[in-house]
Parts: structure tokens; sequence; C-alpha cells
């Protein structure tokens, strides 16, 4: 929906529209701000049905047989996702019976969900063993033996992958290092304590394990992090078929392709990596003497963070003379966190001039008492004053997952735009919502 | 209804009891998860009632008058709270209509409340005024005007303070840095602003200007970063009185003495500090031909700190050779962020054999799928198994107040200890309740 001769900014859904007002998914942004007020959250849906359909095709041309891409929701968990990824054939991660209870209750078919999870505890086991879900992720020797003999009770035999650590750091771009040997998830490899829970695995009666499962971290935009990984991988299968005579027939590279949250991110190709991972891992799988296997990834963040954007409305505008500028708006640290965790850098646009070019650098503040509570700092934007509406970009992805009641605010609602339409799917929180609990 | 015979971890409110067992504020630990289920917040009424009661009686006595702390409901905000505030008749701090809102609704008198923010909209100032909001805190020039207008339309003259920046940074501990003149808050002294917008607010007719408010930090334990504020604070009085003929009758001088978490930080004697202070305000109040203002404080964390814990079960425990041993447990960043957000600190205890000597260093995760999700490293405990209960102490703090669902994961009871009785104030979220809002 987006006209094609609109002024572009960092990603194709975000343009200039009438009267220099920006545009979401080829929505006028002013008007969305009205009908719904601010803060408010715009999820551009075609997006996520676009960026998923294109993981499922080239994974299944590269990886060939049953490969897919499995959403990671903890990115982003709301009904209405769920319905996305139901209509879509996609499968789901799972990290706790709440995401479990969401999907459920959207009707998402739970035979494709993959359970996750360092530490399940009884009673989440049962609820996703009685509630069908296809696969478990087993992290510890504790939920394999709890998962024996919960399935056990219930006469079932669950399909399991067993999660390990490769030993691969990501940023540091080294083949293996230890480093991510120390992780509170999985079992690493270097210790010999995957062999030994593998071994477990294969025992239990009411356990069928599939394969394995990794993941490397998150923001990366290399794929000999991946291509390690899966060497490492591939090796491990090896020696688990030479030390028992299990030849996994899965394996799970995890998620962690990279956002272009700023202009300075490179746009990252996921069909090229896709590709390029695909043919080390059929290298490696050759060099190993073992079949091809079944690859999942399970894209979160490069599936909904750049669908995302939070509009909100200036308050105060603060110079401080020798120091900076101070743009205060109507949210903040509640509704995203990102900057205070992690000082994660964000492009933001005055969306209502938004055809001015950027003149200022300005600190974005949010509304909490809090020094922390702030949005960006040095974004450059075009210069605002009360009442302007202001865009942060790419915040698809852990923001709404992310988001807390601090300072009593209520979360902003959730709008999926598709084909030029808005839809509430997510209703704003009430007052009264945060009281309901107490007493 | 502490036995004080009893062995004390921390804080006298935190003993062991029968059989190792931990004990807070009199109570058995073990009984109290048996009957609320795990993660848990525990909040000893009591303490919190003691300690207003002691800033209640030593402000009276220090600085004379209608000095009085105003509780910063921002660090514990529930219904229940305000109970206490209302029956203490102490004032309090509200910093959004969401507070405002949980006050209201708790009964609590609102001409005791002082309404803060750096950027209240039009619809939040509106609301305070029908509310019968007793003072605002006012943060800009924007608002003033704001203030004003919606005052006006109300036939109403509201009372306020005007928030100021006296350019001191407590962390440095010199007099005057210009460090903390770069804040989103309030206007600075150093540059004129804050002078400035006295004179707006003094020509406003809707406007009743009482004094000032400054606040600078928090975690302090020495108490002349206070007395250093308090000096510019009336040499600032004193240059408004010169200018304008105004003499502020009321001076707040915010929040920020320490808290106890852990062994290392000394144990804060808040008389002793009142006192100190006071006899810095008269001497400055005296060399400025001042009379005594009204002191305000807005103890928050110190209320309710130490009047907290959080209480856990304990699921995998991982040992990575040469690296560490990973405690997980069944809660983590979402019910506490504060390890995630600054890498706080906290004094962590297997509540099961709280007897035993700690006797390990452990890293305590969390259940999210997030690296970042740890409580603790390096805390010393009890070596720990599946099923043990481990307690985060002095959890009373922005603990709650910040709790998010992320991974979808349900907010935790809170559970009061008053008496050597337990009352459950705000009830576990339901998975019902993490999609209320879902379409």
């Amino acid at each position: 929906m987006t006209n094609s001769s609109e002024k572009i900014i960092l990603h194709d859904n975000v343009t200039v529209g009438d009267a220099g007002r920006l545009r979401f998914a080829g929505v006028d942004t002013a008007a969305l701000a009205k009908k719904y007020g601010t803060p408010l959250y715009l999820v551009d849906a075609d997006r996520i049905r676009c960026r998923i359909a294109l993981y499922q095709t080239e994974m299944k041309a590269a990886f060939g047989g049953q490969s897919r891409p499995v959403y990671a929701g903890k990115a982003f968990c709301v009904k209405a996702i769920y319905r996305i990824m139901a209509e879509c054939g996609a499968s789901v991660d799972l990290v706790s019976p709440g995401e479990l209870f969401t999907a459920k209750e959207a009707g998402f078919p739970l035979e494709r969900a993959f359970f996750h999870g360092n530490n399940k505890t009884d009673a989440d086991i049962a609820l996703a063993l009685d509630s069908g879900v296809g696969c478990f992720v087993c992290d510890s020797r504790e939920e394999l033996i709890a998962l024996d003999r919960l399935a056990g009770e219930r006469g079932i035999r669950q399909t399991i992958l067993l999660r390990v650590t490769p030993g691969i750091d990501p940023h540091t771009f080294a083949a293996v290092t230890t480093g991510k040997v120390d992780s509170k998830f999985g079992s690493p490899i270097a210790t010999g304590a995957a062999l030994d829970l593998t071994k477990l695995a294969l025992q239990l009666p009411h356990i069928e394990l599939v394969g394995f499962h990794c993941h490397i971290g998150s923001q990366i935009f290399d794929v000999s992090p991946f291509a390690d990984a899966a060497d490492v991988m591939l090796r491990f299968i090896a020696s688990v078929r030479d030390e028992t005579g299990f030849v996994a027939s899965v394996l799970n590279l995890g998620g962690g392709f990279g956002v272009r949250y700023t202009e300075s991110d490179p746009a990252f190709d996921y069909a090229a990596a896709i590709r390029s991972l695909a043919d080390a891992v059929r290298r490696d799988a050759s060099a190993n003497g073992l079949p091809m296997p079944t690859v999942l990834m399970e894209p979160g963040r490069s599936i909904v963070a750049d669908a995302g954007m939070t509009l909100y409305t200036v308050g105060t505008v603060k110079e401080i003379p020798g120091f900076r500028t101070y743009v205060s708006v109507d949210g903040g640290m509640p509704d995203n966190p990102r900057y205070a965790l992690y000082r994660s850098v964000y492009t933001v646009v005055n969306a209502t001039h938004a055809d001015r070019a950027p003149d200022r650098a300005v600190t974005v503040a949010g509304r909490c008492c809090e020094s922390g509570d702030l949005v960006a700092e040095g974004a450059r934007v075009a210069t605002p004053e009360r009442g302007d509406l202001l865009a942060v970009l790419v915040t698809g992805a852990y923001n709404y997952s992310m988001a807390s009641n601090y300072n009593r605010i209520p979360r902003p609602p959730v709008v999926f735009l598709s084909n030029g339409k808005d839809e509430l799917v997510v209703r704003r929180e009430s007052y009264e919502d945060l009281v309901r609990n107490d007493l």
C-alpha cells in the first residue's frame, strides 16, 4: 500500500505522505494517532506475512525436506500474531505456559509448537503435554527426568530436541571459544555434558529424541558464526552416532539474524544468508558421513522488528544550554525498556514534519520519574514542539513483550495494519486493569 | 513477632526459625510458599509502619512545624500501601494518573498528595485537578501554562511547588557540579531558568506557588550532598525573595537515603541523618535571613525496600566446570528487572536451609529465554537443590513496581505480613489476565 513515489525512511514501509506527515505501511500516522491516541504500537502485519513466507520458501529450497522457520514468539507475543502464524502454516516456539496459553487461545495448532525454557516446572511440563505440544526443547537433566515421568503417567512418548551449547561466541567471530559454554541454557558439548544427557534421553522410555538445538546469539549480520555452529553441531551429531548409533534427523540452529535499526546497520539479505548457511550445513553433513538433517531456525526479531513502530506525542521540549535538549514524550521506559536495558539505538522521526530534514540532536525522554527513562540520546530529528507526533522505528520486537506498568502507566494498544486498513488487536490497558488484582 | 533468640540475616525481620527454615517478619517462609505458591512477594507491613513513623517523628522534631515525609509511591504502588499511608496520616507523592487512580481507589485522601511528573499531559492535569490533589510539583513552562489554564477553567487556584535542579551530583560529593543540571527534570538554578519559571508561576493567576522541590539522587549514605543541596536551595530562595519579594515557605528535598541491600552496605541511621540535615537547613536559613521553611522529604526506597522479600523455588542446578553454577528459579527478570537494568546486588538465602553456612557461589538465573535474565551473580548460598526455596532479600522497592510480563510470565502475588499474620493484598496474575485486552 506504499505509494512508490514517496520518500522512504530506513525501511520501505516508512514513508513521507501528505503534508509531510509520516506514513507507515501506507497509512497516515496522524490519523492513527487521532483514532487510537498515543502512545501507540503499530504493526505492519503484511510485513510479518512476507518475512515468514521468505523464511519458509528460502529454507525449504536451500535445506530441503521439512526444513522451516519456527517463529520465536518471545519477541512479540499476542493472540493476533499466532493467528497470522496459523494462517501461514508456520511453526512457533513457546517459552512459557503463558505463551502457550496465548497461542492456544488464538487457536494455533499446538502440534506445530516447540516448547522451550531453561527451567520448566512440573506444572509447565504437564500443561504442555496435556495441550499436545509437538516438540519439547529439553534443557537439563532435571527436565528430562520430570518429562519422562509425566509423559509416562499419560502414556505418551514425547518428541524432543536436546538443547546444547556449541561454544560459539558470535560477537568475537572466533570459530570456537568457550565463552558461550558459560550459559544458563543447555549443556556444553565441550565438557561432555551434552553427550551424557543425550545418552540419558535415549534411555528414557517416554522420550523420543529426534535431534539437537543450539542458539548462538542475536543481532548477527554475518553467516559465519552460524556456519561455525553448524560445523560444531554436525561433528557432535556424528560423535553421538559413533558412540550410541543414534542419528539425529533434526538440527535446530536457533535465531539471531540481524535487524536494521538505524542507517548505520547493514541491510541484511536473509535469503542469501539462508542459502549460504545451507551450503555450509550440506558440506559439513557430507564431511561427517551424515544425511542432510531437517534444519529449523527460530527467527523472532527478524520477523517482527521492522514491522513495528511506536508513536508518541511530544509534551515538553527543554533546552539546557551547554548540555542538550530533552524532548519528553507520553511513553518511555514502560513501553520500551530496551534503551534502559541495553542502550539500544533507534531511529526517531518527527512524524508531524517527516518532510523536514533532521536539524536537531535531541534526547527523547519518557514520562517516568526516573532519570534513566530515556528512549534515545543524540537522535537527529526535525525540531519538535509540544503536540508533534514522534515515531520510533523498528519497535516490533521486544517492546510490547517487555513492557511494564512502571509508574503505573497502562500499556499502549497494538494496532495491526494490513492492506491499508487498521485493526485494533490489543486494547489500551485501563486504570481499572492496573488494580484488577489488588485487594 | 521475631523471636529475639533467633539468628538474624542482614535485617532483624529476617531470621532462622524451626528446622533451619527462614522466617520473615516472624512468619515461616515455607508455610507461606506452600499457601501462596512461588514466586511470591512478601512485605513486612509493620516495618513500613515503623519506618514512616520514624520519618514523621524525627522530621517533626528536627525541622519543626508541618515538616513531614511524603511517601514516594513509585517504589511500591498497590492499593494496600495507600491504606497504610492513609492510616498513618502520611502524605504521598504520585507520578502518574495510574498512581493517582490507585491511591483514590484505596480511599487515600488526595489533598495529602503531591503530583509529580516531567511530562504531565493536559488529561493528567485535568484528572489531578478534578480529584482534588493537594499540591502539584510543576516541572516545566509548558506545564505551568497548561495548569493555569485548566485550573482557571475550574475556578481553582492550585497550590504548587516548582521543581528545580540545584546542580548537585551526590555520587561525586562535589559541592556544586553542573552534571545534574543536565536532567530531564525541573529547571536549573545555574542557568537562570529556575528563576524565570518562578517569575512566570508568580504571575499566573490560577497558580499558588508555595515553594521549591529538588531531588539529587538515590542510594546515598551520606548527609553532606543533601546539606549541599539545601544550601543551594536556600540561597536560591533568598535570591527569589530579593528579586521578587516572594518568600517560599516549603522546601522539598526529595528522596535518596540509602538502603542496606547486602552486608557490605552500611546500616544507615535515618534519625541521625534527619537531625544532621535539619541543623544544616536551620543554619542556611539563618545565614540567608530566611524563616525556617516547612521541610518535606520523599522517601520511597527507604520506606519499603527492607520490608520486602521475594521467594522462589529452585528448578535446575547446572554446574559448568571451570565456569560457574547456575541455579535457575521460577521467576527472574520479569519480577525483578533490577539486575538486568542496573546490576543491582542482592543478598540471597537458601530459605529451606537457612541454618547452613553459605558454602557455594552461584549465579541465580531466571526462567526467561534471555541470557541476561539473572537475579544475582556470585551470590553465596548454602548449596541448593531442586525444590529448595530461595529468598532474595530487600526486594520491597522497585521490584513489583517495575515487573513485566516478559515471556508472558504472570506477575507474582503480594502478601503482607503483620503481627505474625499473612494477608493477600495482590492476587497472582492469571493466564487469562495476560490476554484480557487481546482481541
